[in-house]
């Protein structure tokens, strides 16, 4: 293994080493002597990539950024439902933030006070959410009283909801459970007419 | 004043004083010094009333128990729904955890990883949301496709959403927040011909 490419793989079993102990220790508390030991590497070694615990926190939001706009970066098949498309992304940001510490942990970052607001990826999310809403109402997918105002609200505070509630159960980021809040949301979202169109289930394997 | 009031005066400071200071600082990087400083103590007088940071960090705890049952106890005037009831109380829930930075540590000490878990606000508030949704259902108040578990999902991960999100941002908490919330989800849980009798922005003053 070339030189460059140890240090690439030496830099992301930091970067995810790290999740895992801010995750488990809270960040404030997390030591580098844990994330290093967690890593396998020297304390020397995690100096040569992060200059101080903030760098690596940093890093680790960065990453889990990118992580995020690939979940929502989905195309969509032409003449497909941007609602239908709403739905997936949430399904398959939940089974993300199930399976990915970074991007659990970079969601998290989003809440802490004593830190500078950067990234902010529950912002991010929405962003997305809303611009999303617009287009389906742009398709004419939505129904005449659904206000894209309150459909964002609900669905933004339930997935945050869903995220954070899923640190300690994991239940809480179930397909089955992001499946029976669009059960419940979608009647007021699309007409009748299109309802059986729609899967809350999702249309993707995760 | 007599000794014995301004001891319970100097703990209730104490109290509140940690909770401002777990808020700010994160509970884990928060000083005993912080506290009492903030309170306008000494650091004995502190640890005549908390043997240690984490016997404070149990107390706010409890006292926002106290206040999250306050909350959730109003009696319901005979005949009167529970679906207003419900709606009425996420927004008094609202509202106490905008003004209340007791409340608002005890919710997020739910979330605390690193701590084990003892009082849970946010499972208490879980609790008392789905048994009210089993007694609006008992009473028929109910559409007959409502799933309560749906219902209880979206209500419970919304409501937790509301709370972490307005955390940097107070309008998630806002009462205009939290009755889109309720005028985009009542016309899926009750029938029709009550929805006109149900105000999604609630019908106490805050």
């Amino acid at each position: 293994m070339a030189k460059q490419e140890r240090a690439v793989r030496t830099r992301d079993t930091l970067i995810r080493s790290a999740a895992e102990v801010f995750d488990r220790d809270g960040i404030s508390t997390a030591s580098l002597t844990a994330i290093s030991s967690r890593a396998g590497v020297s304390n020397g070694a995690l100096h040569f990539h992060f200059a101080s615990k903030a760098a690596l926190v940093d890093v680790v939001e960065e990453v889990a950024l990118t992580r995020l706009l690939a979940v929502t970066s989905s195309t969509l098949p032409l003449g497909a439902s941007h609602v239908q498309l709403l739905v997936d992304v949430t399904h398959a940001l939940a089974d993300a933030l199930r399976g990915d510490v970074v991007l659990r942990v970079g969601f998290a970052l989003s809440g802490e006070t004593s830190r500078a607001r950067r990234v902010d990826l529950r912002e991010r999310w929405r962003c997305w959410v809303e611009e999303t809403l617009q287009q389906a109402e742009a398709e004419g997918e939505l129904c005449r009283g659904a206000e894209i105002r309150d459909v964002g609200t609900a669905v933004v505070a339930a997935t945050v909801g869903f995220e954070v509630l899923g640190v300690r159960d994991s239940t809480w980021l179930a397909a089955s459970t992001v499946a029976r809040f669009w059960r419940l949301l979608l009647p007021s979202l699309v007409p009748a007419v299109r309802l059986a169109g729609i899967e809350a289930g999702g249309t993707r394997s995760p």
